[in-house]
């Protein structure tokens, strides 16, 4: 079996890759929402972190009842119990959401590495 | 404590988020090659798999010796194993890696969530 896989994202709306990749550490899904649109629901987690990292567009989120604005190159991390929503601006955002069991990491980079 | 950690990437090269977000769950870093520039070794990972999202221009992976073409809107999974070495082309590359413990992820997205 091949140590990689690979996905090739088309247009669209919602791709979650967590089976397309065979992921094991993270669910990965690429998100799209129109000017003006929004998550419908408030929502947190019971063991997982979420990191979103916006790829385009703008809009923000209402964390815990605060506002965070929202650009293209922003990223954000939301602890499991942060109560979050999204919603789209003017523009609207597309976004990706890695979501990760929270104090799952262990070494990274040089110290996990192997060279060569 | 705030539940959430914000990063504003600006222009230029690697970023590491680790520690600028209070990752637990994962590294993620941010990175860019010129035009045919390549990271310089070969490396494999002791516990970690990687997914690299390309977020512009193209290039290549090789992996256990194979050639994999990347171009935006590419996600690739290298499993912890995969000896794996990346190439920007003609337009330079710029490419999120998010690494993760291999086989850390219990329940996500519907089923992790708490709703309200």
């Amino acid at each position: 079996m091949k140590n990689y896989t690979k996905f090739e994202k088309t247009k669209g709306g919602r791709v979650e890759l967590h089976e397309k990749l065979g992921l094991t550490g993270s669910e990965i899904s690429i998100n799209a929402l129109p000017a003006g649109a929004n998550i419908p629901f408030v929502h947190a987690h019971k063991e997982n972190e979420e990191v979103y990292y916006i790829l385009d567009g703008d809009g923000k989120f209402v964390i815990d009842g605060e506002e965070v604005a929202l650009k293209a190159g922003n990223v954000v991390k939301v602890a499991p119990a942060g109560k979050r929503q999204i919603f789209a601006g003017d523009k609207g955002i597309s976004y990706i959401c890695i979501q990760t069991k929270a104090g799952s990491l262990g070494e990274y980079t040089a110290a996990d590495a192997i060279i060569g």
